[in-house]
């Protein structure tokens, strides 16, 4: 009646083993890296949207935030499963979210902070709805069959986060005085961000910096019709495409982890 | 562009005004207070699901786990709306999950404690679920309309909850010693709020007691292919539905109160 436990995954790689920018790693394995990248984008962003769910200021936000929070996990669920099978050593989506360490994990900066703030989660969705329309997109008309199948059921669910989080950005960017501040210090907060998106990737399916301009057409309408305005930051560093982090990353893998690490190797 | 800020909810009524069973309280408060006990279970139990949310052993259960908990929700949502239209006093939904104190919550105390252990927290869905089973059908039949049309929609939600938490009960009952003696625990902590469920309340549109062999008839099968025992255990004392509460029940709505609270009668 038991499953049988899983046979042990393979041991994890070391991080200087097969390091992006190692001239000798063949192309298959920088693929690999870069698909990481986007399904640890998402899975990170689903992660960061379940804190959401019971503390939302209205029931409906509730139940609207754990929707986006699913689509997101289903994506990230799709792309590790690609990501598994395209290393070819035999890790599951289980494998790759639950027994990598942090230097392995390959999101961006913009998606791991946490984010207590109500106008700040909605600011960063903002951004991070409108970059994953165009890749997505670019995705779904990309030569990987795999990656066209997933960006073409996945652009449909982002557009509808875009217009979640443009709706709360002008609500409350165009609102009373104190969501006006609060919205603009959100915006503020997180543009810094923004930039580690459009950074080269080696073995990308689709050129990070191509993406840049239809972000910005979908973001700077929405910040307008908020009447807010464009920060002017400095961007972050950044490094999350080569497995570097901030602090808060290792909490996130703590809780996230923690149980799967418990029972390694079995599914009980 | 700012939605307006709704009118101030009606004050909140003090518990020893309308308690449950003063007599002269009319028909109609006490069916508010069936309706608003069966809308607190739900309520609070998909709040302590979506504590798994990005927490579960397997990235396909963090889905399954965060579908039950928005199913709940869901129910919850249903019901607050219908005690408010039978209070009269134009509480919304959200105005009867956030602006309500500890003592106004009727749910009972099976539902309401934090549940960390994943054995626990299937023991007690296997409860929930077979109970809300029988409950939702029964109300499915019932002479309400509103509570017949809930209850048809839900009992076809808690069937799927059912099954789930008995797949995971069977399998982990009838597992490894180590997930054996876990599992079996797990039903032992939970067994003593099951008699709760049972006890009798005012305004009742279902007879609680009336339910109490279908729910026996539904569990001990799974209990006894989990190859575990039915608990002798003495029923915990209760009384949520008069609006008494464990200590965890405070923490649990300081969390899913405070945001709602700290801005009080906006919808930004």
């Amino acid at each position: 009646m038991i499953t049988p436990p899983d046979s042990s995954p393979p041991p994890l790689r070391s991080s200087g083993e097969q390091s992006v920018g190692d001239p000798d790693r063949p192309v298959a394995g920088l693929v690999v890296d870069y698909v990481l990248g986007l399904a640890d984008d998402a899975l990170v962003s689903a992660q960061r949207m379940g804190w959401w769910i019971s503390r939302a200021p209205q029931l409906e936000e509730d139940v609207a935030l754990a929707n986006i929070g699913l689509d997101q996990l289903g994506q990230a669920r799709a792309l590790l499963s690609y990501a598994g099978r395209l290393e070819g050593a035999g890790r599951t989506e289980d494998d790759l979210a639950y027994l990598r360490d942090e230097r392995e994990f390959r999101n961006v900066w913009l998606v791991e902070r946490a984010q207590t703030d109500f106008g700040v989660a909605m600011a960063r969705l903002l951004l991070v709805a409108a970059w994953q329309s165009e890749l997505y997109a670019a995705l779904a008309s990309s030569s990987d069959e795999t990656l066209a199948a997933v960006g073409a059921k996945a652009v449909k669910e982002v557009a509808y986060h875009l217009d979640h989080a443009t709706s709360w950005v002008v609500r409350l960017g165009d609102g009373t005085d104190v969501s006006h501040e609060r919205m603009q210090a959100a915006l503020d907060a997180e543009w810094p961000y923004l930039d580690e998106l459009f950074r080269p990737v080696e073995g990308s399916v689709v050129d990070p910096a191509s993406l840049r301009a239809g972000v910005l057409d979908r973001v700077t309408p929405v910040v307008a019709e908020a009447t807010l305005v464009v920060p002017e930051v400095t961007p972050a560093r950044g490094g999350g495409r080569q497995g570097l982090h901030t602090e808060e990353m290792g909490y996130l893998l703590a809780e996230m982890q923690h149980l799967h690490r418990s029972h390694p190797g079995v599914s009980w």
